[in-house]
């Protein structure tokens, strides 16, 4: 008997119906002899509808009983989705975060997991009954209080819950089909990736790729956890996600591509600190000063020193773009930096492959595509498994579509199962 | 300084401008030196929404699945109140009914509190805290689940919390103005009522009066809680309930009034086993079968027997009327009665007062009252401090009409606060 944990969203549970339809497909896993977890999203617009109701109430929340507001809305999904599925004669028994034994810090709003105890969850699977598992929600030990794990909340109780219980699989259920080459919407012959191993999907999901959170992927990589992203409104298999040394779950011989897919992002800031003299520390001091102002940092790049002096630049989110530049400011004299830039009109994209390790000549395969289409590279980084370009922000989807028939992704037909906005 | 628990009902709380209202009165009310504990009911139809819900996604919910759904509600209210307030600058840290410490027996839909360790609440209280708690809801210590009180929980929750932590008064906030000397719908002269002792005020309850819970008010009989009615819309003094052994909280020298108030039923049916032997164990065995369909019973009369056979008369809901004569019918031959008799259209008032104790005549005044409006009376039945009697159900109102003139009741002038439907 395999043990399943799945997880569905907000917009698989948005009413009475398709919470029916959800149990439907629960119950259905659970005949064909599995054992199953569920751990749902509040339902469909009820997380914003509850944060509306606390703008008017007050301009800015406490994190506590925001918290304690935002949890209300899982409890509702999981209560009618255990209902409806003892309403099909399967056993069924939800239980909130702290029933559920998701022990987070106790930063409210952003808590990180740092114990699961799913002991009672155990026991429900033991009786025979489906456990239905509040998601994005925790409980801190030391305050007693409940706490939300912020964005990839539901993603990544599903797999801290796989990890603890040793489940075969962790199913993430969405509105697409799997993870794509690519977006369909930028490029029409993406194709549907069937595996994909976890430092790629990591990449991926840091570069850009929505379907799976940065945050889920990096738990689940970390704890061998397998990982199967299909669509909640299909059968169709969907996209796996593993790790390569443990082997392939279906013990499938896959043979690692080049390029495994191209992830982008359309809203980064470039900003350089020119003309910083060279010497220990001068880096240590720049980021100290970009970390205060919260900024999530995307990538930064430092050439080789000329005349003992360097440039360094670094892309952030747009929305932190101005006061990241506004705080280095501030800080010039103290740096010693001849000069400050700052470009918000700018994109990046990341082509990611495990094959990429023994292949050589990719980065030139690369260059000489975009070059070809007359796409200007302004930095460069690179992993092990990836490269990255950033490009002036209206070349971007251009130089995605390039990228992709270069290396030879792009599918004989167009994807028509695409059904969503990629969350 | 005063420890004072307030109540708030889900009229009063039903968007956002009325949470703001609220918890700018809880507020003047720490700001006057007190601390405060709030007990909220859900907001608005909350509860009816996810009752909907409930039965959209399966026609019998699970109960413990529908405990979990309901107490969501609070949970929003609760914490919407509690940044409400801290949005005005007071502290405020909201407790769901677990966290509250209120332990009840594990029957879902109507669990019974079996013990209140509400040290969370006071550790917030003695940091300088409002405490804002969730009414209806709370916790079994056996199966770890979370449970709901049912009808009138919310009120229990705010007697029983201000029980555990000896608070000065428990204000119930409503849509009346406080507890009137009958229902102003159907007497315009009727009075509202400054003070009642806790035993008169459970007399109404029980008899139809329906602005405070017969099980709150039972609950803060036994634990000596005073209890303060009033308007959520006004600042008026509503009505103070007392243990007069205590004496009045505000030391105030009450007289007794012979006649306190007039409570009715209207919807009640009267079930009549005629000619039952006058042997032991029989009444038992009647009450054994109707105890069966778990209709309530109301009212109870049996007059002497002649020839050794009695009648037995006893009053239920008229919802539950049918199933009580179907029961009987089917073991009137166990039973050996002659006859049994049904009818539905009958209502039934009570007169109360604690001063009735030390006067004679009441019930001489009140059959004359009757007889001369020319109402007949089908039942009756006394207690020390009331006098019931059951009337064709479209005689009632005029009865009752009559009896508080009778009794002096009647105001100099019409009520004008009274606002709402008495809940």
């Amino acid at each position: 008997m395999a043990l399943i944990v799945q997880k569905f969203g907000g917009s698989s549970l948005s009413d009475a119906e398709s919470i029916k339809r959800v149990a439907k497909r629960i119950v259905e896993t659970r005949r064909t002899g599995n054992e199953v977890i569920v751990v749902v999203s509040a339902m469909g617009d009820t997380t914003d509808e509850l944060l509306d109701l606390a703008a008017e109430v007050t301009p800015i929340p406490a994190p506590r009983e925001l918290d304690m507001l935002l949890t209300a809305g899982e409890r509702i999904s999981m209560a009618l989705l255990a209902m409806a599925i003892k309403g099909m004669g399967e056993e069924a028994l939800s239980f909130t975060g702290s029933q559920a034994g998701m022990i987070t810090t106790a930063e409210h709003g952003s808590a990180k997991i740092v114990d699961v105890t799913p002991r009672r969850v155990r026991e429900a699977l033991d009786q025979g009954a489906i456990a239905i598992v509040a998601g994005f929600q925790g409980f801190n030990r030391g305050t007693g209080d409940i706490t939300t794990l912020g964005r990839g909340g539901s993603d990544t109780t599903a797999v801290a819950l796989a990890a603890a219980l040793d489940a075969e699989v962790c199913e993430i259920y969405t509105d697409v089909d799997g993870v794509y080459t690519t977006d369909p919407r930028v490029v029409h012959l993406a194709r549907k990736i069937d595996s994909v191993t976890s430092e790629e999907m990591l990449e991926l999901a840091a570069s850009g790729a929505k379907v799976l959170h940065l945050r889920a992927v990096e738990y689940a990589r970390r704890h061998g956890v397998v990982l199967h992203v299909r669509s909640s409104f299909s059968n169709e298999q969907g996209t796996i996600v593993y790790d390569p040394k443990k082997g392939h779950p279906k013990g499938a011989q896959v043979e690692e591509p080049i390029i495994t897919g191209i992830a982008f992002e359309r809203n980064e800031a470039k900003v350089t600190v020119g003309g910083v003299p060279d010497v220990p520390g001068k880096a240590a001091q720049i980021f100290e000063i970009v970390a205060k102002t919260n900024a999530n940092i995307d990538m930064i790049v430092q050439n080789v020193s000329e005349d003992n002096r360097t440039d360094i630049s670094l892309t952030v989110q747009t929305k932190d773009g101005r006061k990241v530049i506004e705080a280095l400011e501030a800080a010039r004299e103290t740096i010693g930096c001849t000069r400050l830039q700052y470009a918000d009109q700018i994109a990046k994209l990341a082509v990611v492959g495990a094959g990429m390790r023994d292949a050589s000549g990719v980065s030139a395969q690369l260059f000489r595509a975009l070059f070809d289409a007359g796409i200007n590279i302004e930095m460069i980084s690179t992993s092990e498994i990836r490269i990255s370009v950033v490009t002036r922000a209206d070349v971007m989807e251009k130089a995605v579509q390039v990228l992709h028939t270069a290396f030879g992704l792009d599918a004989d037909e167009e994807a028509t199962v695409y059904a969503g906005t990629g969350r």
